[in-house]
């Protein structure tokens, strides 16, 4: 992909297996529940430094929304939708 | 044209063939719809470098208002309403 | 006029011939039409260099308000009014 | 007076023949009529040079509140209700 | 008095003699009258430098709230609420 | 007590004898009474130096919560809550 | 764990015997509860120093909320949400 995030947006891929990466265990009766992706591309306002490409991005399930492209969807996230961040782990993103 | 952008206006010639660029497909079910097309002028007070003239804009379908010259219709955007760049694709643009 | 625009303002002389310069025509249908005027003043907290005296400034419709001094009306624009500018174009300005 | 004016307020005395400054003639149907007066004293916060005592103040009619002393009446305004300012023209103040 | 104001506050000791101060007189009809004071003591984040200890404040009358010490009243004003300010007269405060 | 405040919060015990400290007297009927008590501490983003452990604040009756610690109750406060600071007053606080 | 807080956001792993932490007793009638834990990650965004992994975090109980790791449950705090910090207790945390 050629396309770069702008300002502080933030675009991820999201993982298949939502609830199972890191081992973390999201309860369906939590109030605001998280997701969690790989960063693609993360723009040049972004000021938190570990919001960055190949990085595992938690995030809020309500937050952004999504574009496909060649039947892959992405979520384009802004930098405070994001909770905190993973190294990536490659068995988990099929 | 010599009209230049101002303050964090980002002007914009939207591409015909929405829809296809990059090979991006926008479900019309999407929340956010984004829409595609080459910048044309940017406003001094937009401080994202990759927002720059000749780049592909990827932006929020509802942003902006439109404007013509000469049968050519220029979309006025303001730097936020731009999620991402893109290298320009010649072909796509008729 | 030794009047100066102070703050953010801009001091306008609309051109009469709207929809003309440019050879921009706006559409009557369109949702927030623009027009055109020569920069007379423009204020010390202007930040965009480009609105400048001489220059020609396009603006919002139903942006500013106007007063009038020896049968020329100005338009009272602030800096953010303004989605664009132009070389100044002599024949235009009756 | 001794008076010096705090913040961003602008203590101006209103001129008498309203509209005829500067050759000036403010329609009734203006929506946002201006008025203007000597600048007294300007305050330490009001960021634009332009406003500074001696000159003449252009404002909105709406802006600002008045008090009275010796029978002068001053318009208390702020920074940003000035629109404008010219120099001072002796013989509009009487 | 041993206490100092705080962030952007003001304490003021109010004249008694309202609207004789320097001679002004604020009319009754006036929309938002003004008061006047000593200035005891003015916070470190108020940055207008000439609102200071021992000079007189000219401020809104609906501004601040009050407190009592030794049957003496402190208004505890904001900055912003000070419009101007003048020297201490010494005959007015009783 | 080894708990620090954070941000702009400043932890306070506050005086048992309300009203006599420093000899003031808050009225009743006043429309925004205050409280007093000694800054016990302050968080690192409150920008008032007066602000500081050791020193009596006086703050706004209903600014604040209160958490309790071994029969001592701590009132938090936010820095812009607090009008002024006294020196301490060792006989007032038991 | 990896993962690393964000922006302004603090994760927390809440004490179990709540209320018991260095003594603090919170009265049931209090309007802004408290709870306490200890800091795991706190994000690039976050200016107070004293906000540091592995300290002690007095946070208001209506503030973040929760998701679940291996049977830890994090609190996910934004910086404000905190009013104080501490010392770890090891007794405390079970």
């Amino acid at each position: 992909m050629t396309i770069v995030a702008t300002n502080d947006n933030v675009w991820v891929i999201r993982y298949k297996s939502d609830g199972v990466v890191e081992g973390i265990t999201i309860p369906d009766s939590a109030q605001k529940p998280t997701h969690k992706g790989i960063i693609i591309s993360s723009g040049e306002l972004v000021s938190d430094k570990s919001i960055k490409e190949g990085r595992t991005a938690v995030f809020n399930k309500s937050a952004g929304f999504e574009i496909s492209e060649d039947g892959i969807t992405y979520v384009i996230l802004r930098q405070m939708d994001i909770i905190g961040t993973d190294e990536y782990k490659n068995e988990i993103y099929e």
